[in-house]
């Protein structure tokens, strides 16, 4: 029974999920909920450590081998304090989460954003077990990333750290604006988003492509028709992997990190897509900070952030 | 006799610097000797062994006292063992540097390269001091880099990390080729070779600037003219200031430091400079990112380097 365990939990607009892991970052048992967003901060922060205790209560381990409960969640956050300034998707203002959860629940609490927790869950657990010097991307709605040196999660002087999908990385003449207010972010082309723009633009100014006979375009339809060798979706996909390679040319020598992960839901597109990215950086990075350097798929999925959350305790 | 002290070395391939240094970072006392290259391997290889306890000798310090040795070295090294592969200013190749003094001088010796040493100096008793998060850049013949996160040197998988120098940084359509073989690289247009690259092409192609009148122009030339308004030599070094700014862009969002420090013979342009490039940086960079972060001149000078390599021991 002396075994230590480690609660992690992802807290999303509509879900709150729970994860268990030891402390060699294997996922024991999972728990999930509705987070309530529309019944206020109250209701979400008691979904919360209802939740952490509930997946102790229904697994074989007892609440005093918990070493700690981790949280990722997004937002503006003061990470060294646990302190919500303002989760838009939650529609949370100031509120110190750290400091609730570690009153209801007795135990140590970490809180960090969503996409760090992702990035180390995978450094730890995932598609970098055992290399600690990584960078992680999530090519989503947006481009999520984190950067894990020395197996911790770097998080910068006000937690901007690994913020990759706001490199301004599009030439400026061919820059368009990003949701941040900048132009030319990573976001704008290689996000699911961004995909899904080019394919719409291209559609509208009446390019030839098969593209035109979908309603309501989605970012795997348009890998799907590059695959299927449409030279327009071709090309979309391929300037999404072109910028993409283009910022791991510069991460390699600014960080030079062993691997890059990759995930979310554009990654999913495969090889196809990764054998543009890796071509593109090795193009662009410089031999000695690329040799040995790997480009590689996430592993963890949907699992990812309650992994991370978990190792926050461990890896801090 | 109890305090402890450091050594650091700075290797270079006329004079091999050295460095007493307490805990806090403060030089106590310095030596330096020739290093001696035509001489060959063994002859460097004692002289750094010799000035190591050449400074000791000198200094009101006696040899049990000292908690270790650092050297700062500019070439390809396997950092982890202090090998070097190559030095090419010193034409050595394939010696382990850090083994051979551990052996001569009975104590613990760590080995970094020159970038990655300046850089810890500034951080840790220089122009950063207190600050645990800092990226510097050092403008001189190249452009060289270090990155300091929780107070110490990101080193990275094969040592490439803060080649600030070789972020393609210029887009396709302006770049030329960099020594390092890349397109667009930082140094190419803000080191000391590039600004005087830009100006002796403004010349020969018969711009009107004063700089026609000067013979072997050098990069404070073309500085001292834009102070006085010379409108080719101004354009030049805003050139080399907005790269350096859309650089520090770049590592807002990346690695999100509190403080940008730069050193090295072009930052003596002094408030000149360090305005154009606050400017650039403040209108590239996201609100969060950019909020309370310094950009500042490095405050060691030529001593970045022996403090550096003395806070080796400390901050590894």
């Amino acid at each position: 029974m002396s075994q230590k365990i480690y609660v992690g939990i992802d807290v999303g607009g509509t879900a709150i999920k729970v994860g268990l892991c030891n402390e060699n970052g294997d996922l024991l048992h999972t728990y999930e909920g509705p987070t309530e967003t529309n019944k206020g901060t109250d209701a979400i922060l008691e979904n919360i450590a209802a939740y952490a205790r509930a997946i102790v209560a229904e697994s074989s381990y007892e609440w005093e081998q918990v070493g700690g409960v981790g949280v990722g969640i997004a937002g503006f956050l003061d990470i060294p304090s646990g302190y919500i300034k303002f989760a838009p998707n939650l529609k949370i203002r100031d509120v110190n989460l750290k400091d609730y959860l570690e009153a209801k629940l007795a135990t140590k609490v970490l809180v960090n954003n969503d996409a760090n927790v992702a990035a180390l869950g995978e450094a730890w657990a995932g598609a970098g077990k055992g290399i600690d010097h990584c960078v992680c991307y999530t090519l989503g709605t947006g481009v999520g990333g984190g950067i894990i040196i020395g197996g911790k999660i770097v998080e910068g002087f006000a937690g901007m750290a690994g913020e990759l999908g706001h490199i301004a990385i599009v030439p400026d003449l061919e820059a368009i604006q990003c949701g941040c207010g900048k132009m030319g972010c990573l976001e704008t082309v290689s996000s699911a988003t961004g995909i899904i723009r080019m394919a719409k633009d291209a559609v509208e100014r009446g390019d030839r492509t098969t593209l035109a006979q979908v309603t309501d375009i989605m970012a795997k339809d348009v890998i799907d028709a590059a695959k299927a060798g449409d030279e327009v979706a071709m090309r979309i996909v391929s300037r999404a992997a072109y910028y993409l390679g283009r910022s791991m040319a510069l991460m390699a020598v600014v960080l030079n990190p062993e691997c890059f992960i990759i995930g979310g839901g554009v990654s999913k597109a495969g090889e196809f897509l990764f054998e543009q990215i890796r071509e593109v950086f090795e193009k662009y990075t410089q031999k000695e900070a690329k040799d040995g350097v790997k480009i590689i798929p996430a592993t963890l999925g949907n699992n990812a952030g309650v992994v991370g959350a978990a190792g926050l305790i461990l890896r801090s």
